[in-house]
């Protein structure tokens, strides 16, 4: 007999009547205890979402092929194993951000295991030593961008990540790097998007003048700053603060931003549609 | 044929295996559309709640009837139509809460009807009088607690609130006053409760050098400073503000955070068990 | 002999060695306590600007002549009353910006006169009717833009205001309007600035998925969304949140930061320099 | 001749009239440039605080005696060096705080030299090993708390610490340990003080049923839980947080309030007088 496990089930179709009823149902019939459930209907697209933890001995084939004969067509879902996945970070020369996803990560406080980190300098590569784990530097001198991006693929892919997060990964990546990982490219914005989109966002909201600083964590999508939104945050700033100072304390607001992003991602979370998403907090 | 409604469906039961099947194969048996649902499981009291917004044509007694062949021993459920309560408003003599309500009542903000305002000053009578609603003054002065108590609730059980607001109502209540609407008070307290339980709490605060000033919306019971706490926030004070300026700031706090937990209540997203709340948000 | 009074003395100069050790100089010579001083030196400009409390016997003319003689060219220096300010409030349709400041000025917590509010719509005469404050509409209707400007500012002159706030007034204002009130006219705008500039900002935040909702309060100038900014906040959506919802939750936001940036204003803790503030909280 | 220096002046002193000019004046005829400046009046108190960052070439002497010819009798005044400050770290077993500390001061985000960290237990010497930090394990087993703290005592002046960081330490100290330290020992409080005073303060913030758990960083007095207050900060929790979830999600704001608090200190920014502190930010 199998053993008693955890798994999420998540399940995204048009919204139709008794949804929740007949997965439930299933579940039910599957003796699966449902540990919590949460649901969102989006009225305007007619479209329903629902994230359903499970425990149980679980039977994947049956289940799924159950939910197949009972959701509306055009049903996405998936089960998954609730525990560890697999990461791989890429940095540029930025400490704050790997430097707090290691420590959380030591400390265990991340469902995680960081397969490898990648960087563009070797900067970091000090730090991620550290803590035992594998640094790659694929610098991109004297490479096309396609060429350091081919390294970098391969790199990754050796790695099979579940996730690869872009820790202050300061080069643009192309749509095809994009397309090899769809909504698996998590990024931290060193603005409140969208705004300051672009280059020296930091020196745009001192010469702007603004109150607020933020950050935003979003998937990678080819729209540069323009990927599906996780989790934003804001600081408050003044007059004291100089364009440094305004990057000094947004470090800090990036990097708690990227962390709980990460969580809600590692904890399978959140949802993409379009260009948003749903998270069950 | 009864016409299209809009109810809300609460139910807090002991838990068990398959509950949201259960009711929502009922509501999905009856033809009722679920536009939101939420679900709790407290794992350590083994208790279970759900609320569940319905749309539809009801057979309130047949739909009743089944959920309570569905659920187990010990299970509560109420049917509640959605829309606008009743409410009556008691205070003494401070604006910032009672003005707040008035105003987001004019605008339309809240669902509900402020059937009457109750002071044992008159100091708020000019006020709520400007919003054509019946103030009553039942000064405490020469009265026994008791009897000040009996000419408070004959008022208000002339209105039949659904709910009973304190906005800075500053008078302790007696045991049976609180007995005759369980659940049903709502107060707001000026300090981030448990800190400064008691008199003068934004004195106390400056006393103890606090850096954060806050209040507490709760339901009111039978342990002063100890009921079940709906809703809490803060906001950052320093040695610049002397104790009447944090009483200041604290108006602030205070109304946002009473009216916040009252638009919660309004809507039915507490659930009360034991001293503490299930909020659905 | 001249009676004790508190007036607040705002100097802001090219940065010089002294400057603080000069004027305080010349306060403690006219016999002046200083009950509070802030200072702020902008290094990348070679600015100076302080903000100085004082309460005493005030001869301003030689007060004044002896700051003239002792502060660089360049040098503005206000000295100004503390107390009450002329306010003229400016709206459209929207309940809850006027609300909130009618309501605070009636509880008497921001230091100011409301002398008139002037609407291009009736909708709000009601509600300003209720505080005895005068209501004028002048309907923009059958009027060229530069007519209907004409009128209000005709009414505005009457009443010679302090300040123009513009508490959800819904139209762009000429060069010439603004000219006429320079640095005195401020400005609610429902976003974070400057994401979403331009119509409609709920629906624009709502189509990217943002997961934070911002507003703004800000001098106006001719570019219009980028005058100086004096305060901003935030509040979390998340994707529960259809367009109206967000703009429903932003009106709290909006209204709190207007509030608090009237009263940094009417207090005179902001210095306005190019397109950014001082703000001395 | 001496060489340019940043130094900051901390004077603190009964409240008179010319103080803010005297204190400048002098400043000003040792031509120091003042980069900065703060000053505080407790009216209630008649105390005056004030902290000027200046720059120069300094005559340490030859200012300190001209600044007490002009302070009235009681006045206390300190000229510290800007720059890093010397810490000793005190520890028990959580990673969160010790792990945020080294990061930031490996990151170079803290003006401070980490010179020794001292656990009762051995857990963290591998983490901190990794920054390549002296640690002592000094296990308080089979010794009297007298005895204990002799050792760590020890220790310490060994290391001629500017200040000792409580990052989790969870021994309750001796009054002859902190007449040691006089205001220089800092702790971080899981709790948002003084709510919550005593053990488990996770596991009493749960059976309340709050609404925001918070964090305390303060100087270590003889009263335990009652030393004066430098930063506090809360997070949100709501009814689905067990125990346990509080305490993790805790972890967060615990070494974000200490981290901040810490930098408050290393500038010199924070005085104490009585049970409270003056921190100009």
């Amino acid at each position: 007999m199998t053993e008693m496990e955890k798994k999420i089930l998540l399940t995204d179709c048009p919204d139709a009547k008794g949804l929740i009823a007949k997965i439930t149902n299933i579940c039910y019939k599957h003796q699966l205890n449902i540990n919590k459930n949460d649901e969102f209907v989006d009225h305007e697209n007619g479209r329903f979402f629902m994230r359903t933890e499970l425990e149980g001995r679980f039977n994947d084939e049956t289940l799924l092929a159950d939910l197949d004969d009972a959701l509306p067509a055009g049903a996405q879902r998936r089960l998954v194993k609730a525990g560890k996945k697999r990461i791989v970070i890429l940095v540029t020369k930025e400490t704050h951000c790997l430097g707090d996803i290691l420590m959380k990560n030591y400390a265990g406080a991340l469902d995680m295991d960081i397969v490898a980190v990648i960087g563009n300098y070797d900067t970091l590569a000090e730090l991620t030593g550290k803590f035992d784990i594998p640094f790659h530097c694929v610098s991109h001198e004297d490479l096309s961008r396609t060429e350091h991006e081919e390294q970098v693929r391969t790199l990754i892919d050796g790695y099979q990540p579940d996730y690869v997060i872009l820790a202050k990964y300061m080069r643009v990546l192309t749509p095809s790097f994009v397309a090899a990982y769809p909504r698996k490219i998590l990024n931290i914005h060193h603005s409140f998007l969208p705004a300051f989109i672009g280059a020296r966002p930091y020196r745009q909201a001192f010469d702007r003048g603004v109150k607020l600083i933020g950050a935003t964590a979003h998937f990678v999508t080819d729209d540069l700053d323009e990927g599906p939104i996780v989790e934003q945050d804001v600081i408050h700033v003044d007059h004291t603060f100089s364009a440094d100072d305004m990057a000094k304390a947004g470090r800090d607001v990036e990097k708690s931003v990227l962390s709980r992003a990460l969580e809600l991602v590692l904890n399978e979370r959140v949802f993409v549609y379009g260009n948003k998403t749903v998270v069950f907090k």
